[in-house]
């Protein structure tokens, strides 16, 4: 592991001082050569889908698993869509002159060594290897043993790319050791990875949360809700909450919580079951609510609950305050909405809650790379620090300091 | 334990979102609160004082310890001057619309709840404390033992005046177990703490990153080069030399290693050797200098070492790629320059060596949040994420994106 990650650590000053010309020929070429290997990842493909037949993983994780033609090219696509990106590296975020006539500028560098641990999804694979070397990274990848063989194969086709063009394939690797401890050895490498980001189930994120020693930018839960306010329009408020929870409840952006002040809870909460009917939702409301209309009861429990389904808890709050004191008790500081036409109340709501993206009079599902114009999304961070929220490509970079004298001592 | 660390999450929001107004105030009434109370700060200190001396501390822990009229006038002047910093919440550091209409800014807020291990010095409390409350951050100080009474009146003071105001005391508190026990249960409550700032001895520092579940952003050791290249301007380079190495050699942006090109090292090494015997420097050099001058051999130790004394380690090379690679495998990330008239050579030291601060013509020194017109210093960061290099009040924020609309859904 060690020899490993030392060629790893050792390709990163390679990676990082690559000519954005030259990463964007081999992204294109790597999406040619997964085109031209149709064949053999299918085949190799086949393999993992046998296995998971006879494991009997259920048929979600079964088709997520599958690769056909339309899915290689479609990765390809997006492989090609990644090369087309604006140059992430150089870019000269400040720049100034001091007293002393020094100048300094302060300029985006690749992060170096990063390790992505994933699931299922072979197309990932694919993805975080070509959005790390867009952006000068070595990556060194971790995914699901469900999807080991094709993992391994859409791992090889690339880095016969690089071969091709004179360059170490460890710029891009499986991690040999795909067991437990091989993951446990990896987050404490510290000498030779700079970055850690766990992608998948919350024990995974534990895990490695707690035991790392290398940095880690997680991929979290989201516990999202959604306030409307007295000044609320109404439709507005039916159509985005119907949006933030049954357009796709299994995601962490979805709303798992509606905050419904009491002024109005008399006249907006029929409209809302109603609408909520219409889609399946299952609906469970505080006292207050279960007032109004009858639905079942929500317990402490739902409101610290993210379902990933179509179930929605519902509460009646006194006012903005309480909203903002039971988002700050149960939210996951992931994405949190106020409906409001009230230019006071919605400036409040934005500056005194803390969450990763917080909205006015929109839909929480905006939470995305793609919708926030990133281009490419390597993930919805729910670390405070480094990066939050939705991360481009830009958030695969540090900084350094350039600093440009004339002899200046002190 | 976790009671504290909950008030001290608990207070954070308060402080999250006190106008910057009211942040400037408390500031300049805690730097008066420090002067009006001098005499029962200098007895407190006395304490500490009789117990260095009884503990036979070396005189030079003792005078970093001592506090008078003069130091503590200069702690409240040091206060008044954070108070007049740039407001750092709230920036707005990139702004854009996207397709679907939604206006989206990045804003920077507070991080939350940042603890600060550091060791000795009593005035870092009151700095510390100061630098948090102004960008919104509650602090948790954790002194060294030596200092105990005298940064316990200091933030009492400080304290005193946020009850003044009914402001939560905890928004500025001593770690109440100081023990390293303490130490050990508050880097791991990350459900509380949002920053660890580790200042002090590498021991620390190791022991807080190997065990923290809380990010952590280190202030760790610099072993910085200088590489004169064939194209420097010999009287720059020489000056530059002897600045980076003699002018404060005990801290972390002095210079540690010289790397000369071999095609200028038989003119510069003696008029270097001259220099240097001025300020009573102990030279020691790789073969290839000790050809040239008559000083003590390096050994590869020596060029592992950060002497933090009047000592520098000379190895010459044949190119500026032996210098980088001397560089990539025995610098520690924090600031390394080149002196060179060359473009070319002095691009490429820029682009290829990986470090917080990169030079071209000037002395190391100049890593500090002062020289960069920071105003004030938290430190200088080791990460790599982050905050990297110098830290001003502005790396003691992160962000949040706050999203504008007008009924959008998905």
């Amino acid at each position: 592991m060690e020899q490993f990650l030392k060629k790893a650590k050792e390709s990163s000053r390679i990676c990082a001082t690559l000519e954005p010309k030259i990463k964007k020929i081999l992204l294109n070429q790597m999406a040619d050569a997964l085109n031209d290997n149709t064949k053999a990842i299918i085949s190799e493909n086949q393999k993992d889908m046998k296995k998971a037949h006879e494991d009997n993983l259920n048929s979600a994780l079964i088709d997520r698993l599958l690769l056909t033609k339309e899915r290689i090219e479609a990765m390809a696509t997006s492989l090609k869509e990644i090369a087309a990106l604006k140059e992430p590296v150089g870019r000269v975020t400040e720049g100034w002159v001091v007293d002393s006539g020094l100048r300094i500028e302060k300029v985006t560098i690749p992060i170096g060594v990063v390790g992505i641990i994933y699931e299922s999804r072979p197309n990932v694979t694919a993805d975080a290897a070509a959005l790390c070397l867009k952006s000068g990274n070595v990556s060194i990848l971790k995914g699901g043993k469900e999807a080991e063989n094709s993992n391994k194969i859409i791992a090889s086709v690339l880095q016969n790319v690089l071969e091709k063009n004179n360059l170490p394939k460890e710029i891009i690797s499986i991690l040999p050791d795909s067991s437990r401890e091989g993951v446990s050895k990896l987050i404490k490498m510290d000498k030779f990875v700079d970055l850690i980001i766990p992608r998948g189930g919350e024990g995974l994120i534990k895990y490695v949360s707690a035991n790392a020693t290398v940095p880690v930018v997680k991929h979290d839960k989201g516990l999202c809700h959604t306030y409307i306010d007295k000044d609320a329009d109404f439709e507005k408020a039916i159509s985005i909450a119907i949006n933030a929870k049954v357009q796709r409840p299994g995601v962490c952006n979805a709303m798992e919580t509606l905050l419904v002040d009491e002024k109005i809870a008399k006249d907006l909460l029929p409209a809302l079951l109603f609408e909520f009917q219409n889609y399946g939702t299952l609906l469970k409301g505080c006292d207050k609510t279960t007032k109004i209309i009858d639905i079942q009861k929500a317990t402490d429990e739902d409101f610290d609950t993210e379902y990933l389904e179509n179930i929605l808890s519902i509460k009646v709050v006194n006012s903005v305050e309480e909203a903002i004191e039971h988002i700050a008790k149960y939210g996951s500081g992931h994405s949190e909405a106020i409906i409001s036409e009230n230019y006071t109340t919605a400036e409040k709501f934005l500056n005194e809650v803390d969450a990763a993206a917080v909205y006015v009079n929109a839909s929480t599902r905006f939470t995305d790379g793609g919708e926030f114009g990133f281009g490419a999304e390597v993930g919805i961070s729910t670390n405070k620090l480094h990066a939050r929220g939705p991360m481009g490509i830009n958030d695969l970079t540090t900084y350094k300091y350039k600093i440009y004298g004339n002899g200046q001592t002190r």
